[in-house]
């Protein structure tokens, strides 16, 4: 049994816990991934817990006390010592990005963070490694999930700005002083981000220009519907003419953009380049369990030399009958009781309708059904013998139907 | 100077010209970031260039001759000899998974596939690496961009299933013969590859089952606009009751679901998690240029152990005047003449109008416009010199507008 991989947290918040308790939970999948069974080594928290401690006891630190100092201190100090480094913070890679970048090329020490930036939205890894060898033009992203849960609120249901922050608050979705969140600062430090790992180009928090959403009224969300936009609090970073331009400011979508149908409190970011076109990436904003997600994708990642060295593998037997919802629609005479007839042959499979249209056309009627979701041998059977009845015209046609929203 | 990192290319198709091309234009750009350059060691074609030759000089090998021999010989050649393997090969992958994987795992080299589904949507890399501490529940995925094509048009238009697929031709996103894209095959074989990757199980094609969009009819499609649904052909793979379902087959979606508005040759997949509730990739399908540069993502990350070292940056100069188009709402007197002092206080900007609506609200009036794109300075001094108009009740509104739209 090689040794275990020491992983020293500093933090103990809302993420920090989470992220010990999916760590733990998933320590014995993550050494099946990456050959060594990961622990967390020593917690730092402001009441206890020594940092030096913990690094010399760590093959890894993971920084989640948030803010500059001593966030920054730590960092640097676990880089220096040769470790490497995970931090969900994004005040102090948009503002000490040049001397976090210089601390991990000189020590030759990993610095990953995907949970800086759009929650579990695998931006970073995408544009550090996927985009690696490409020209990067271009990227627009919703990368504050309060201010775009606020604008879904108001385009929706016509609620003033005060309202929807309100009820945000009310849902966990904005902080009791909401203010980084709604005056763009917290969208500006992420873009800051990006925009480093997009150009390959030194960006700071202090180059990126942005405004919020405070003044936003119902109206202009009302005017703009008539023209066809939607109004999101868009970060953008573009190439223009051998420079970069990053910003942050409402901005309104015309319905086909891919961020346009962008509701709530999701994250999504387009890169733009000539190579790929563009793509799309969108999932909720950063909650606890979610930025506990990113994190350990990033233990896991620099757990793994290389990283995507295929690994032996589970045998896991296939399901062949599994449950759907369907649509089904029958061409039947049209006389009385072939619907009654039709339900009853479902009924003895235990398929429930849950929506029927039924229409006339000469002798003939169309029966067009959304059922609930059942086993898919029961609604084959049922559909066999529903084939059979003296009533139908042509065979039954069945579609699946998938029941799943998300937003 | 460090020694050039040297890729033996297999196939020089479509995709493999694309990629020697977009490998030729952006080595140097991957040298910033990798500290080798990558050059093009050797070619092979049907008619000329020996294996063995271009393995013995090569440091990883490209493999994008596609079909199953005799491309599994040379990647099973390529890794037992040491060689790091990128292929888009899904064929291969789907149908010799298991005797890949052992050879990648045994002879300790990297096996990458990112452009073998999903185009440049990287699905791939974030299932093996993001997620691979996560617990995947299940997959739903657009994975093949023809059928995918074909069902929006005849959602769209009208068009039949033979019209649509007709028109897919003409455009390029239909094959001469298009069995295997509207069988649901080419869906199945991606499938069969996201699965083995999602739940680290050994899924191959046979494992799939699989349905295709010939026998759609826009009847189908219509009747299901009534109940509020979106027909697609849906890619599935989930864990159910301690095993797996993989399968591919025409499914309705409601509108909220993220897959629902992905229309025309794109491809997405939506992975759910309990950690992450779920996350959705979207992009162009699989073209040559966009499937050459996910094959320069894998051989750059195989170039760079670790993956996410960061380098060093360039410093490129920030732009703080931009083009922007914006939207203007006004509140002004209600009297003639107004909106021709407006036009013109924008016209010497050079703003231009691209529409405009105006309401009557007794004796004043609201004028909304979109404008097109022009410097920022240049709309901000047009509307500083329209705010001092006598006719202005209330401050000029502004807020810009995102006109690109993909779709």
């Amino acid at each position: 049994m090689p040794d275990p991989f020491r992983v020293g947290l500093l933090g103990h918040g809302t993420v920090g816990s989470a992220f010990r308790r999916l760590l733990e939970q998933r320590a014995e999948a993550v050494a099946g991934v990456a050959g060594r069974r990961p622990e967390i080594s020593g917690v730092l928290t402001r009441s206890q817990g020594s940092f030096e401690d913990i690094l010399a006891r760590s093959d890894l630190v993971v920084e989640l006390i948030g803010g500059v100092e001593p966030a920054r201190q730590y960092v640097l100090g676990a880089m220096r010592a040769g470790r490497h480094v995970v931090t969900a913070n994004k005040q102090l890679l948009s503002q000490h990005g040049d001397e976090l970048w210089e601390a991990a090329v000189e020590n030759e020490v990993q610095l990953r963070f995907e949970a800086a930036v759009a929650g579990v939205v695998p931006i970073v890894r995408v544009l550090a490694e996927t985009l690696a060898g490409s020209y990067v033009e271009r990227l627009h992203g919703i990368v504050n999930g309060t201010t775009n849960y606020v604008l879904s609120e108001m385009a929706g249901t016509g609620a003033s700005y005060a309202e929807a922050v309100a009820h945000a608050q009310e849902l966990g979705y904005a902080e009791a002083d909401p203010t980084e969140d709604v005056t763009g600062l917290d969208a500006a430090a992420k873009m800051a981000i990006l925009a480093r790992l997009a150009f390959d180009a030194a960006v700071d928090l202090s180059d990126v220009r942005y405004e919020g959403i405070e003044h936003i009224t119902v109206d202009d969300l009302e005017y703009a519907r008539e023209l066809g936009l939607q109004l999101k609090l868009i970060g953008t970073a573009e190439r223009i003419d051998g420079g970069l331009s990053v910003r942050v400011h409402p901005a309104f979508l015309y319905g086909g953009h891919p961020l346009a149908s962008v509701n709530g409190p999701f994250n999504a970011v387009t890169v733009e380049s000539p190579d790929i076109t563009e793509i799309t990436m969108s999932g909720p904003g950063a909650g606890g369990p979610q930025t506990a997600s990113a994190v350990l994708g990033d233990v896991v990642s620099a757990m793994i030399p290389p990283p995507s060295l295929p690994h032996r593998l589970e045998r896991i037997p296939i399901v062949s009958d599994v449950v759907s919802a369907f649509y089904l629609h029958l061409e039947v005479a049209d006389r009385p009781g072939v619907l009654a007839q039709v339900a009853e042959l479902l009924g003895l499979q235990d398929v429930s309708v849950k929506s029927v249209v039924q229409k006339g056309l000469g002798d003939e009627a169309r029966l067009v059904m959304v059922l609930h979701p059942v086993l898919e041998s029961r609604f084959f059977a049922a559909v066999r013998l529903i084939g059979r009845l003296d009533a139908i015209r042509s065979a039954p046609r069945s579609i699946r139907v998938i029941e799943e929203e998300f937003v």
